[in-house]
């Protein structure tokens, strides 16, 4: 293989000038940057990208840290984080860390060790700061706070259209399920919202929360089955997820509850599984892609020293479909 | 932040000795060893990735290249092969190439660039082996050839599976709905096993195939609503993925059809979703836990220069829901 000496030698120039040719450093003449262009094409010279990481400091990977890659909706956010930042000619080092805060920690430091030039981060944990060292960073509806980009959806709003959904089309029993509740969570404020607009129809939800194990296996049977054990009455389901909304349909269908004359259901996401039950899913659109270009746009920004945002809050809307 | 010369200088020894433990090279005596790492942690020292490919020319990062990250099947691929490539200490570099020829072989020119260890390869194209100059590689669920392992499932088996489960319920006038029919794909031997099951039980299947475009927008109504049209005697169907086979129950549902009195329906990979269909879905269990860890453990032993074997299938079966 070739060798940037190689280069320099065929292209009659020194080292220096081919390195500095490379990195498109410092005065050149057209003359030299033709020669050394013609030289590299000849010998079919590929400039190391490893070799120029250790002059320039920076590389072109971006680390990606979610607690599930298998998750529908994470899937859904890295297919279209690696095609914004594929656009700016970065690649994705993707860790899946199930939620462990030891492997999370120990992710950030591989991450450091290869020297990627920032990291999108969407993890529970709240004590990630220290590892990141300074390297940019931007976090994904989570927040870690000392100036971190932080983009979310609005949650809040998200819990209050939901609401809005059930009590317009009659439910006097609705229920919310939610996440563990042991990590503060932007998606918390689902929750919020969804008892604020409950209390404006004079109507008091039930709460129910799934467990971690739950959200790593992604079957949330127990915590449904114990919602319709303890109250039977509930008649309005706010799933803050698609599975979990797709799993209270199939609850519902094989325990001889009809959806929606009997139970409707709203889910949160707007994923593939939405639009494939029976009825389909009613649910909380997230705008995935504006998302995930505002998180490759910010984190490039950030890369390149540029000012940035604190906080971005993209808006949700209610698709309607069957189950409501 | 300490570099190589601060802990060389701190534990009294020289940059080459250091460097000699760091990458545990020759001769050294347990009281350097014990020297070194004392001075490293006392320090903080973060030995830089970057730095020790360069002596090493070898990277811990797996390049994987899948036509697309947010297909469930895909999705849980990459899952299990971060998770079995952790274990060995190696980190994904993850690539969607929307099975765009050109983007493929970009991304193939960009991990050599970034000095990966080795790739996991699965995509449509067959001209990609050029590109790949000599770097370890093991495809899934494609044939590269030329030596370079292919870890696939039993394909052949699955369709056999698929039409003894549908003539055994009874179907006369079953279908076989297929991807795209423009490249050869090892998943090609479905529609073949399905067709000799069939003629085995003197039923002759109805072909149907998608087109690229249904991939990547991941919806196959186009050909479903064709085959209902063209042939309204049809009363079963093997679908050859489950999202396809989840779109089959959607259509049959919605246009009247009762699964399984009218049409029984059979998937293909057994994913988190043909279980929340109504029905849910019977399905081929491909063991995707296996494969991938398979896949992990080749790549890690072409990587160590040791002897693999070029082509490892593994036998599927059938899981029965209620969609037959």
């Amino acid at each position: 293989m070739a060798t940037i000496k190689d280069v320099a030698a065929r292209a009659g120039v020194s080292v220096n000038t081919t390195s500095r040719v490379l990195n498109n450093r410092g005065y050149l003449s057209e003359e030299t940057i033709r020669k050394v262009h013609k030289a590299m094409e000849e010998l079919d010279y590929q400039p190391s990208a490893i070799a120029r990481a250790l002059v320039t400091h920076q590389t072109k990977l971006i680390g990606v840290l979610v607690p599930s890659i298998s998750h529908p909706f994470f899937a859904a956010c890295l297919d279209a984080l690696e095609r914004y930042a594929s656009r700016k000619g970065y690649r994705l080092l993707v860790c899946n860390s199930l939620r462990d805060n030891e492997k999370e920690q120990e992710y950030i430091d591989s991450l450091r060790a290869n020297n990627v030039a920032g990291v999108v981060i969407s993890t529970r944990s709240d004590n990630l700061l220290p590892f990141l060292g300074g390297m940019p960073a931007v976090t994904f509806e989570r927040v870690l706070g000392s100036g971190i980009p932080a983009i979310m959806c609005d949650n809040n709003l998200g819990g209050r259209l939901a609401a809005e959904e059930l009590c317009a089309k009659g439910c006097q029993h609705p229920a919310i399920i939610t996440g563990s509740p042991k990590v503060r969570l932007p998606a918390d404020a689902r929750s919020a919202g969804f008892a604020q607009a409950c209390a404006e129809h004079q109507v008091i939800p039930l709460f129910y929360s799934t467990e971690e194990a739950d959200f790593k296996h992604l079957d949330y049977t127990l915590a449904i089955s114990r919602l319709f054990y303890e109250h039977p009455e509930c008649d309005g389901i706010f799933a803050t997820s698609d599975v979990i909304g797709a799993q209270c349909i199939r609850y519902c269908v094989t325990h001889g509850r009809r959806v929606p004359e009997d139970v409707k259901i709203v889910g949160f996401d707007d994923l593939l599984i939405a639009s494939l039950t029976t009825p389909p899913l009613t649910t909380i659109h997230q705008p995935v892609n504006r998302m995930c270009k505002a998180l490759i746009d910010t984190l490039d920004d950030l890369i390149n020293h540029k000012t940035v945002q604190d906080t971005l809050v993209f808006p949700v809307e209610i698709t309607r479909r069957q189950s409501t």
